[in-house]
């Protein structure tokens, strides 16, 4: 079976550069595991194996000016065609791609991996295939039966979502036919109310550890947005990152734009970086440059 | 004459890259002029010889978030010890530099080039030695007879600066004596208020003309800070931005900072981008990445 004309291909020599960035490949990952202690694997960067959490990567494209977006609720192309059938293979790297709702809300997403080979792309099955999972505390994505996601799942295209909500929040019904309809689930975690915002928030420890302990999930590609990486770069959760890629093309949206920019640091009354990469690497990429890193846990 | 210890070297090697996106070298200076027309010189960008401008790079140094420092009057050391010498090898390049009157304040800058083999640096003269502008329209740069940028004059290290004031604002008299007695001097230019701020605006188009003009400035290099990159971002004078030199370090700072990021920019009722480079180029250098790129006027 050829792959369908809407496949993307991702050239060997392009993924070159990702793979020290990336979770074991599923080669190594197939030999015997390695001893529960931080390692480096041939292919990856190190990874701590006795927490327990899953290999975590950082990935979105930002303008210049740090924007992913040129507002909220809208959805801003900013990368060429070789970052998105790049975005497209490192999906195929992962076992789980993971958005917050405002993106779910915004972009109609359809969450699966169109590269080349995997299944639905000329691939078996749903091999290759990560699963989409939406972080939703609130549950307050009202999807649609014909969303670009489930429309995905039934053509055999894409793994059915899984929705993280609150424990305590109960999703409407209608919903949760649609979601379970297709084969998705809502997924109740523990979360804690943040003061009188109406919001509710997980702690990443505990949503990674469940997503890796229960579920199952060896990686997970966090894709955004705002909120969601934000929040992931502060103090108290950044070290459950392994790794960082970041697409920024060369232009200014403009101020008022959905913006990456954590919450400012302050350390002995004085502000501080929020936030720093270390093991950096820059790759030029057409008119884009992708920079992969870590995050320097010690700032 | 050895250059000074706290002189900087900048590799042939690293200049290489600068060269398509600065000045003509000054050999190309020396030699017939060009046809006064649109023209790409052998070693620099196209630039309009035909407008009576100097060729005017703009460049500076931002975290991943887009900030020039932690918080508006600090100085945040954003890039590594190469991007300095390259700083400085830039300055080397242009006949003046110009930055606006908060980073005066705020920094307590040289504003000489400490290349090795300029003037005071082992060369001799002040050869090499780029002119500093501060914009100031109100004359609001309290200095003192001892700021950096005035030992740097008495030392024979650096060219006195030039400070650029609103017609009809009058200077403080100590201050205007302190600045002439090392050789430095106000220019008075038209200025518009900004309403109900309390502040002058400069029209670029008319600051970058009266420096070559009348000054004979070939070349000039924008340096900050937020405000005046921002200014210059904008759509009506953008086009004046011969050359973007911009130096980027895989850090984010956090919200707070000084930020880049130009007024926000809407067409027929849709906001859209604020700014888009071309013909861009991204170097790998040290930690930190360098995007050399033209503005695309046509956004």
């Amino acid at each position: 079976m050829n792959p369908p004309r809407d496949s993307l291909t991702f050239p060997e020599t392009d993924r070159a550069f990702l793979q020290p960035h990336l979770p074991p490949l599923p080669a190594a990952a197939a030999a015997p595991p390695p001893p529960a202690t931080a390692t480096t694997h041939q292919n990856g960067p190190p990874h701590d194996t006795t927490t327990r959490l899953p290999f975590t990567t950082l990935t979105f494209a930002t303008s210049l000016d740090s924007s992913l977006a040129l507002s909220p609720g809208t959805r801003t192309v900013l990368s060429g065609p070789q970052s998105k059938a790049m975005t497209h293979y490192l999906r195929s790297r992962h076992d789980a791609i993971l958005i917050g709702v405002g993106t779910a809300v915004a972009d109609d997403p359809a969450l699966n991996c169109r590269l080349a080979g995997v299944g639905g792309f000329g691939g078996e099955g749903l091999a290759g295939q990560p699963r989409p999972i939406i972080v939703d505390p609130a549950a307050r994505w009202r999807f649609r039966d014909d969303a670009k996601i489930f429309r995905m799942v039934r053509e055999g295209r894409g793994r059915a979502p899984w929705v993280l909500v609150a424990r305590g929040v109960v999703p409407d019904p209608g919903l949760r036919g649609v979601l379970e309809g297709v084969g998705g689930r809502y997924i109740y975690l523990p979360a804690r109310g943040v003061k009188g915002s109406g919001r509710w928030e997980f702690d990443w420890g505990e949503v990674l550890e469940y997503l890796c302990q229960v579920e199952g999930l060896r990686s997970v590609m966090i894709e955004g947005g705002g909120s969601i990486i934000n929040s992931l770069l502060e103090p108290r959760f950044q070290h459950l990152i392994d790794s960082v890629i970041v697409t920024i093309a060369p232009t200014w949206l403009g101020r008022g734009g959905v913006v990456v920019s954590p919450r400012r640091r302050v350390e002995g009354g004085v502000v501080v970086p929020a936030s720093r990469l270390t093991a950096v690497k820059w790759y030029p990429f057409g008119e884009d440059v992708v920079l992969c890193g870590r995050i320097k846990v010690d700032v």
